[in-house]
């Protein structure tokens, strides 16, 4: 009964701060479109600011808010008892809706430029920001490649795995660093009179966009490194887990959970050979959890 | 043998990792002081653009470099000989220093901005940076009382420990994302003919050191959160380790490297029931990866 109550303590806590990102995700998106609708010019396609205006809307919607659910999606509890392979392709699906959502942000901001003689490229913003999306768009094709599909061999897998979760931790971190120097450039450019420095309104609004983003990406990333939050292992591995090992439902299970990330469900165990070399990953794995 | 092998060379990366990281970390140095010399006026303290320069010198040598050292230095395995306490100061120490360093170079900024009635506080980077220093000062009087006075009970210092590296992950990531803001703004602010849309010379090479910055925190961040690169836990715990486990120097040790985050040698286990509430801090530490 205490290992029960303290389970479900545990999960009130996940649902709280679960909670607390999506609603932070979400009032960050509001808050793009307030900058856009009441203190600039509104949306359009016509390479005038309001086409200018998608960009941050999109790179908010897509590369920071729908990007942040990809990475806990395999956290929801509820899901658990989804197969990992449709887990797989919500992951790769809601990843590439954020990756297209943000090359159309940049399509914007390319065609603004291109009609006002605005040379492209010069700031840092744009060299991270571009560096982020080329390095996404690997990630996911690397991803589909060795994860959905069924070809890559499973120590392939376990190798890659670690790699996968930090680089996807990493550019993530990095998209929202980009999204601040983003605001900090379209703040000291389109505040004229009065100045950024004056303060005016729209500068402390914006100004709690960006820290909006950063407790966004703090929520996720907490979220997405609590080993004990993990998806368990599948069924097939734990009926070959070794004796002497602790079966699941017991207090143990966050710690084996902790092995789960070089994705068990995809070793085939049916020799001794194969379950030692099982064991073998299980260690590798507990290397990854992050 | 082979285990001999597989163990130097994973020693190995983490040595190439760890020389391009003092890399990496060193050149930005070196960066920021060509900046400041070669593009800028230099450095001095008379309220001038000299005395403003001071700030992207130290935050890049201090609050970047330094605090990229202090969190890394339980990592290095010729450590793993010296106890944990004297460790714990020198993580501290360099902690301490890069605090002063980050102060000092606000302090640089206010009286800049003071000479010139230039308002203070009014943007996205003195927003974020400015908590950055509270939250890392917070951190680092709540770690001194916690982890290096030895009043605090164990149960506290495995409670708060996954909050500590967390936090101080989060700080490292978030003072990155706002010296890359700081180095936009100046950018902006001071080129003016040409401006930084022409991209002079000081633009791309200012931009090359917003890269270097990155790179740096990515390689900070990789080694920190790499589980079997941690300091293993100490003799007294070892010694007291349950029958079953497997004894240090085995294939197992990364995964007993697992547990020290905990810090186990503040156990001081003399019974029956402070082993078992050892066993399930272990459990504990087991979550606190990141």
């Amino acid at each position: 009964a205490l290992r029960g109550a303290r389970k479900m303590e545990d999960y009130g806590r996940f649902l709280a701060l679960l909670a607390s990102a999506l609603l932070v995700g979400f009032v960050s998106v509001i808050f793009s479109l307030v900058w856009v609708f009441h203190y600039r010019e509104g949306l359009s396609w016509d390479g005038s600011p309001r086409e200018f205006n998608w960009h941050p809307v999109l790179v908010i919607t897509g590369f920071v808010f729908i990007q942040g659910i990809a990475i806990i999606v395999y956290r929801l509890p509820w899901t658990w008892k989804c197969s990992k392979l449709l887990m797989k392709f919500i992951h790769a699906g809601l990843n590439t809706i954020a990756m297209i959502l943000a090359i159309v942000s940049m399509v914007a901001v390319f065609e603004f430029h291109n009609a006002r003689n605005i040379p492209n490229m010069y700031s840092l913003h744009s060299w991270i920001g571009l560096t982020a999306v080329i390095f996404y768009s690997l990630q996911l094709l690397l991803g589909f490649a060795v994860f959905l599909l069924p070809f890559a061999p499973v120590t392939l897998r376990a190798t890659l795995m670690p790699i996968h979760v930090y680089s996807g931790l990493a550019i993530f971190a990095t998209v929202i660093a980009t999204a601040l120097m983003g605001i900090t450039e379209k703040l000291i450019f389109s505040l004229k009179n009065p100045a950024y420095s004056a303060s005016p309104p729209e500068a402390s609004f914006v100004n709690c966009l960006g820290l909006l983003l950063v407790i966004y990406g703090a929520l996720i990333l907490w979220m997405a490194s609590r080993a004990h939050w993990k998806r368990p292992p599948e069924e097939n591995v734990k009926i070959l887990r070794p004796i002497g090992e602790t079966p699941e439902g017991t207090e143990e299970e966050s710690t084996m959970a902790d092995g789960s990330s070089a994705d068990k469900s995809d070793l085939r165990i049916n020799s001794e050979a194969a379950r030692k070399q099982n064991l073998r990953l299980d260690e590798a794995a507990q290397r990854s959890t992050m």
